[in-house]
């Protein structure tokens, strides 16, 4: 897998095809350049919010990426479940955030030796039966669980509906010794309204004006509560409500956690990140796709028709799939050919068709094809392994996953 | 992960809630009791039509279970990648039928070293281009590479649309030292008509009668060609064109290549298995559902709303996944509580959401539901190990995938 690489034209990317003889197909490839620009970008836009950064580490589940997110500044990682924070944690990532409650004693189980071993670990509650449970639990292990209380919406996902709830919770966690109330947490993703942009604002300053009222009232356990929200198509409208007066008086630690943005996609976040930018003009050069698929025409069997070696289990399917650029594995030089008026019409576990445009008359079994796909995460989950590569497309990483 | 156990009363499966406590859940599970039925059912039937039976390797990925499949008469492993068929070698399975073209020079450099080291291995073609690329290849290995051509139809996926093409890729395929011809594949899930059953009857006669006039006409390598078809909804309707005459006159090795029958399904292929008994009322108590994914009630933030912590990375989503049996973690006895009227009405990629019907009071953050999906295939992609549980539900064996 060590021997693909590609030399770039002033025409684009080219393709050396002797180098990439290597590596078999389809692979998984993450682009390096739009991924550190992705990187920074984020980091960036974080801190000229006066946020912290613990990006969701779900999306990728490859630790070479939480290095690289850690290194560029980010406070920590956030996770999805117990395993992906044992995964994190074994491989060097202290500070994790469970952005879901923790139930069931197996999973307590890991999240208590994880504590064991030293990592400062969060996690949400948002039902005083699993407030319960947890004091339970984490006493008997003679440890202190800290949690977040999460706050959600009527019709939403998870959390508490009503301001009541919250603090009816908050004064559960404060009768449960082993539990430390440190802060709020929400998820905007889900947050319905005909107007969904003012929706998710009205829920982002709802999510401060609560987490402000709990601090005046004595309910959180420590000095700087962490308020925390924003998946990978909203971070604005939180960033701008965090960035509001109550949170920037030093009170409180105010945490974004997108995490799609790392690689981007060709689909519902590049769209999403349409729509940021045309509602934050002051933003320059957005985030870049740096995901990619690449496989190889299977068949030809009619006439405007190509049967890729590309399948659900290699890539994303939420959206079909793009098709990027093509090359000729054969041939003596490498060379950008044309996937002008391709059309991705239907995607099998192993097997994507393309719908040719008929001046497609030099389409040949083997030639290589990338593709983009919508929603990184679908796509990361698909690989125990893929591919960094630089401009000149050289492998220079094979990054482990641990899903 | 091995001490998840269950203990059986008459009134059906009953948990033992202190002896799960050790598997961090979700989980998925595979019973060995109906898979072990499903083994002898599959090779009974391929037998009973004179058909040696290839099991689709690509559902499962698992090892284990190709092993259990060989050793219950099958006759091979079929596969779909080439790294699929090197991970099957790897585990010992000797004979690998790739049931798609190979393409790309790295995928045929990983078949060529199977053959060095002793697999016998065979894959389809269906494009002179394909052929011509093959034969160069393992020419300049030393080694012969044996192929079915791929009969496809019009409209569907791979292979040749048209007997001509067949003929003249025979001819193709001849021309090439390193190629032999040792038979026709075939892939009915994709015909298509009005009258779909009488369809793919007419196609497996159609890839019969092919056969039977390549052998006549001198065109295959060996003596006793193989001919083979069949997914896993319509098996029965080619195993009986395969059981007529012109093959039973030993002088084809005719091969079925179900997969999905190992652990069959709640959704897609209960129905179509549904349909395989109503056709054929001679066949008894048919394959039974082995594969379920066990998931904890994660919040309960609303009355008549459970989100399950279960997502798109851990089952099958191409139908929304069925809750099956429930479970109360933290009883004091192992006791199945209702599921009756539960509604999966979403997925996201962690979380699942139940709609619950207004009788359901008892449901409790932390009860342990079991799930069935549809099409197998993508939930075992989903998982680098599954737990083999026996009536009892005590783990027998966890069994790694090799996706």
């Amino acid at each position: 897998m060590s021997t693909m690489a590609l030399a770039v034209d002033k025409g684009g990317i080219e393709l050396s095809p002797n180098l990439l003889s290597g590596v078999s197909l389809p692979a998984a490839v993450v682009h390096e350049s739009p991924l550190t620009h992705n990187l920074a970008w984020m980091q960036r836009f974080a801190e000229a919010h006066g946020a912290y950064l613990a990006p969701h580490g779900k999306t990728t589940m490859t630790p070479a990426l939480f290095h690289r997110q850690i290194a560029a500044g980010a406070w920590g990682i956030t996770l999805a479940t117990a395993p992906q924070c044992r995964a994190a944690f074994a491989h060097g990532i202290k500070r994790l955030l469970m952005a879901n409650q923790l139930v069931g004693q197996a999973n307590m189980a890991i999240v208590a030796t994880l504590l064991e071993e030293g990592a400062e670990f969060f996690c949400v509650v948002d039902h005083p039966e699993n407030v319960r449970q947890l004091g339970q639990f984490f006493a008997s292990r003679g440890l202190t669980l800290s949690v977040l209380i999460e706050v959600g919406v009527e019709g939403g996902r998870c959390g508490c509906r009503h301001q009541a709830q919250i603090i009816a919770l908050a004064n559960a966690i404060a009768d449960e010794p082993a539990l430390a109330l440190v802060g709020l947490e929400g998820y905007e993703g889900v947050v319905h309204g005909d107007d969904p942009e003012s929706g998710i604002r009205r829920y982002a300053e709802y999510l401060v004006q609560v987490a402000v009222e709990l601090e005046r009232a004595g309910l959180f356990s420590v000095a700087n509560p962490i308020v925390t929200a924003s998946g990978s198509a909203w971070y604005d409208l939180i960033a701008e409500a965090f960035h509001s007066a109550p949170l920037q008086q030093g009170r409180f630690t105010p945490v974004l956690r997108p995490g799609c943005y790392v690689v981007h996609d060709h689909g519902l976040y590049h769209e999403a990140q349409a729509a940021v930018m045309a509602r934050r003009p002051d933003l320059k050069q957005g985030l870049e796709p740096a995901l990619e698929v690449f496989a190889q025409v299977q068949s030809l069997p009619e006439p405007g028709l190509a049967i890729i070696a590309l399948g659900k289990r290699d890539i994303g399917h939420d959206q079909l799939p793009l098709a990027l650029r093509r090359y000729r594995e054969s041939g003596t030089q490498g060379q950008q050919l044309s996937v002008a008026g391709w059309e991705v019409t239907k995607i099998m576990d192993q097997h994507t068709f393309v719908r040719l445009p008929e001046e497609a008359q030099d389409v040949a079994v083997g030639d290589i094809v990338s593709f983009g796909a919508s929603h990184p995460c679908l796509t990361f989950d698909k690989w125990r392994q893929l591919l960094l590569v630089d401009e000149q497309l050289t492998v220079r990483e094979t990054m482990n996953t641990c899903f």
